[in-house]
């Protein structure tokens, strides 16, 4: 069976918004973003993307597949790192336009390629600031919970400027 | 002070990932992806996007703002419905290209155009599904918070297929 058939043609407002079968929008790129959350503490984990590859991987392995934008291609998560993220619950929004994950970690249970538990290891500061200064962030997570050169090696990183 | 003072320039992966600064990276679009997570119950409400200027706003005033890309102009949340979100936390990640921000949603706490607590209404079924069928989807929230009709009236429906 065509893969593609599992996705239902986008018909009507109404069948987007109400109807029981999945029909994602994928942007111009081909890509959909997914939110993973942390199945037991309600954190995100991370913000990433997903092609209709990978999101068809992601819900027959129920193990998290993304895009990778950096790298241009299918990733599986925790393949290079061993912290492959098993999905619990899987949610698509009101216009079929986003996804939202529930993963359990394996392994350290960690999702940041800086080594950290969450990608969102900092908090933007809300008081009002020193005039002419950037906007000041908060380191929230106090430690690592890996080390990445010892888990990715000389891997490149795929933070881009 | 011109706004963008306030927004870091990306100067190393070093900088971004490890420093204190907001040192945001907009897409082409220049669009960020944000999600919007209840801050008591932790559910994901909805994801959308802001521009620097909606960014800024909703560091400022503790309420969220977006770019919405169905109506191409800022996007106070709330503004025709009274919903609004009051920002509690608001989070960066590891490359500074998505937010995380957790929020109280006043009046009905809904935060969904359709009517529903969080656009995240559906899950997608992880059960093998019927040879050559879409992907099924499932009604996770019994009833809508708010009839959509009456609090939005003929608005244009901001879902595009």
């Amino acid at each position: 069976m065509p893969q593609r058939a599992r996705l239902a043609r986008r018909l009507s407002v109404e069948q987007v918004e109400e109807g029981l079968v999945l029909a994602p929008k994928f942007g111009r790129d081909g890509l959909i973003p997914v939110v993973t959350t942390d199945a037991d503490s309600g954190e995100v984990l991370m913000v990433a993307t997903m092609d209709a590859e990978a999101l068809l991987r992601t819900v027959d392995t129920r193990e998290a597949h993304y895009w990778s934008r950096s790298r241009q291609r299918l990733w599986k998560k925790g393949a290079t790192s061993g912290l492959v993220q098993e999905v619990v619950d899987m949610r698509i929004d009101d216009d079929q336009d986003a996804v939202w994950q529930c993963v359990r970690v394996r392994g350290s249970g960690a999702s940041c390629h800086v080594g950290y538990r969450s990608c969102f290891y900092r908090s933007i500061s809300l008081e009002p600031g020193e005039e002419g200064r950037p906007i000041a962030l908060r380191q929230e997570e106090a430690a690592r919970v890996f080390d990445p050169v010892e888990v990715y090696g000389d891997a490149p990183n795929p933070t881009r400027l």
